[in-house]
């Protein structure tokens, strides 16, 4: 057995605590050995060193500029990503890094390239591929029993919008919601998207429009494999976290359903009802999460390249920088009109 | 292809009018042409008439001195099965009666015996074997899809009491309801019941006891190949006419759940609901009453035993009468000791 | 009560021989006098005289020419829809026809404009609006039980393709298959389709490119109240006749299923398994035939206007339109493009 | 916030380490100080230390007289559930004790004696309660949702037998399996078990009978409430741990299914395939171990009396051996005929 893996996480936001709380629960062969966050504030404070975790700092280098950590997980702001991701390839240590890698492009080719160049690993956070339905939805793909994929189709709404802040820095709809779906469409198909056509409107909130952004969106992609996909996005759905996927092929078609709250039907005068679907995307993913990173460090052990790894995390950005424009320009784009 | 069956029936209540209905409308190779009934109010004339049958009658004579007529549906009261049954036999003419024979075992012995003497064939409106689902299911545990069968479960309940009246004149719940489920019990176990243990409460409506009936009961059943059986039943489950099956053997279970009204799932903010079951017995079990038929004639024109028989008919009074027995004594009672 | 309204039919191919069969036993207000076809077999003669009715003939001018009669159901080739529509209009006769009225924008302006000269109705036979399901789904919708359609999404799917002959007089996929899903998302949307994006691929079977034709199919379609929508079509699901729609809104979101042969599950030691969803058109749809007819019949007799009329004949035609032209020119096309 | 609970663990066989692994990750209010097991094998030394548990003995007593402990959670073999039950009250620790406390009534009656004199809190681990499906079925029940519960039914049927040796020391199928039945059948009845009619048979394997032992049981309960109850039960299920309930009442009925292994459908040009329920008890009940000491600790912090207590561990007992009786005499037995 091989020994612990050493660990050093950035970002003790939302995300953060969540890998947090795995690596010190869940992943029997990691050892966190530090957290760092830019505002440590008292609360942060008690949280970690309840959990057990004796160092924590504002400065990310002590983590760099420590010898003994094997791998970092990255879950700071958005805009750090792509400068924590080659710092850390400097320093020679292993990535796990929250989705996106960057919104711009070039930004991240020249991250991927040093990764490259320092030969360390790197996996990008599209947790949604360790959910147990998606994931066997892909193996089942990949097995062969639905024959060859025609058509993916991929519902994603989520139960009520962020805040208007939140919105106006978070690079529209097309890249910071339906990302994950363009992740999910190409882990699905089994092949790269080569062209999409993407529509939207401002049904939910009049304020999307002031902020320069829609809250609902549809998409038409088109596979290399010439499959066809489509993607529908709602920043609210009333009844929770609407999460499915279908696969449908020359031999069959698989469905992928939402999560239920419990298995109760309840016969009424009225109707059977039964509760809602996960109304929060920690209920609905919270396990995805922990299957994410097991599998990252399963991946350092057995010396392994992960997935989704960093040519993963730039293909999805790719489609969403095409979504958006083909968005504005009401036409289908290639992703190769894309390529910076 | 065969001359058309020429038909009369006895009774056009609820139940006789779904068969004239049926025989002038779903049964291609059947001529109706006779109904007879006590009461031909102007209504009902009316009602007949409209469906272009031509004669009509009080008198249930004409149909067995009639020698063109091939066969006869009785659909008429209980207390008149066994007489109309003898004299169609005498007449030489095929029986298809509404089921029970009688609900006396000696009556019903000797109407049985009357008609193998006169070698014509007997039918028992059994309509449930018909149901699309429990006749699938027969098929399934027959063709030995989940091996030996191990427990036989039926749920059947109504959605509501009848009248007071009807209650004080039906024989008890065991016998006027459950019968339906000591048929379907035996039908789905491939095996006879040998013994049974019946239990009940007033739960519903007190006016129940006052009948000297009770409006809930629960039966264990012990089948001659060692299967064990369940059966519960209410006079009054709100959400509808609950009908339900399954059948658990060594290879596996099949289930039988209710029909619905449509395939919808409505999601709200509060939770995900489904319509009702179907409420009535004949939106339930509408199709069973045409495919009873269907088959009755079918047997007629391929000269074939038609099953439920009057020896089907027989068992399930027998074990109604045990599960009487059985309530009142509060012990399993073997149906050997219900032998005349 | 009114006089049963007279009948006369053109056409006793698969559809008209439904109809046929629902005139005589499902629609007790109406009377079918006579039944034309083109080609009148000895097997026609015999299925017609069978059914109890007596006259029939080669001429269309037979019904067009009785004055007796009210109204005409027209289920003839498509491409004599409009000429009998015309015929039917002036001989002052109530009109039912078969989807499409004509393939040509200008013959449908033209036909629609002598129906309203003569004042006749004319019921255009989109038998899934009267499908369970669907009915009940634009039911719900219409009542704002899920407040402001958002996204209408439709599935639909056929079990295997029709012969390439077929294929190739079919006017391509968008106008013969997809047909029925403009009218449904029309339907369903409660307002008018403005553009349409379509997207297609042969992947099922390569001749189908021999004929200039796709057998896979996508669209988005943007209605006039913002309403996205999205279709999907394939020739060949292995798995049966898939026919799903949903409708997301504001409240919340309503989804039909498919409908299943039987309520049963399997459980084994491999899987749960339930039987597919109908295979064929008429398991599916046969209940919707004989409600449109219902309805048609209903209308005449309480002189309203039925729906799906004349006008809702032409919207889908000029979707279906603008679908080829999206396809062939993969840009989003504008209805208002195809206005003849 | 109140201090952490000091606990020592008795049993680290299969539920121990159940309740092992709860203590150090799913319970920050509890602080495992020791584990006591009669064989400390290098493997279980092991397992222990990895999980930073410093303290290990064969020795109950280590617990019992230490002071700083608070609470002990027993797991070791049934028959010394009653001793450690004794001792740890004599030591003034609160006791959660797997079920059951004992097979000999006069044996649980002398432990409770000693509990109640000791005033410390015993609850006994009938895990099921905690289950998220039946919990709210009982939250259902009590909230009065149904109305007045008439029927309740209990499947539980297990995947596969235990070995021989096992059963011959297992006190019998409606002792060593049906008892978590009884417990379930009380708690959602709210009410008391008043007679029960037991009939089983060897069905599975003929080796149950050398064991003078049946495979597959059901009866019928009678509750003070004058509800009826139906459990069934297997000890062979090949397609899983099947666990359901059913109550239904005056006001409707709310059905709690299996749980699935995931969402999907699976439709094929045979059939629709979902994937099996689970099928073992760990995977089905792994949450409500942990829930149900979640909750004990509560009780403790909170000073509550928790439930199911001792109280309840006795009934469940009761009605075992009025079933036993009731199937050896093939009569219904009255709880009252058990009380020593």
């Amino acid at each position: 057995m091989s020994r612990k893996q050493r660990i050093g996480v950035i970002g003790a936001g939302r995300i953060g605590k969540i890998h947090i709380e795995n690596l010190m629960k869940n992943i029997p062969n990691a050892e966190l050995k530090i957290v760092v966050d830019v505002d440590l504030t008292d609360e942060l404070r008690d949280w970690i060193s309840n959990l057990g975790i004796s160092k924590l700092s504002t400065d990310a280098k002590e983590i760099f500029l420590d010898n003994e950590i094997d791998a970092v997980v990255i879950a700071s702001s958005t805009n750090t990503h792509s400068t924590y991701i080659r710092e850390a390839a400097r320093s020679k240590k292993h990535i796990f890094c929250e989705k996106p890698i960057d919104v711009d492009i070039n930004q991240i080719e020249t991250t991927l390239s040093i990764v490259k160049e320092e030969n360390v690993r790197l996996m990008i956070g599209f947790n949604r591929r360790f959910d147990r339905n998606f994931k066997k939805v892909q193996e089942m793909v990949n097995s062969g029993e639905i024959g060859t994929p025609h058509i993916i189709k991929i519902t994603s709404r989520d139960p009520a919008p962020p805040s208007m802040e939140y919105i106006k820095n978070s690079g529209g709809i097309f890249v910071d919601m339906s990302i994950h779906d363009w992740d999910m469409a190409y882990y699905l198909a089994g092949s790269d998207i080569e062209e999409v056509y993407a529509r939207g409107e401002v049904l939910v909130d009049p304020n999307f429009s002031l902020a320069g952004d829609i809250d609902t969106a549809v998409a038409i992609l088109k596979f290399k494999n010439n499959a066809l996909g489509i993607v529908d996005n709602s920043r609210k759905a009333v009844y929770g976290y609407d999460q499915r996927v279908e696969v449908f092929g020359s031999k069959g078609c698989v469905i992928a359903d939402n999560e239920s709250e419990n298995t109760i039907r309840l016969y009424t005068s009225k109707n059977i009802q039964t509760n809602n679907i996960p109304y929060f995307f920690l209920e609905r993913y919270r396990a995805s999460y922990a299957a994410e990173l097991q599998y990252f460090f399963e991946c350092l052990n057995y010396k392994q390249e992960p997935k989704p790894n960093g040519e993963d995390g730039l293909k999805s950005v790719l489609v969403a920088h095409a979504a958006q424009k083909s968005f504005k320009e009401n036409r289908p784009v290639k992703i190769s009109e894309i390529k910076p």
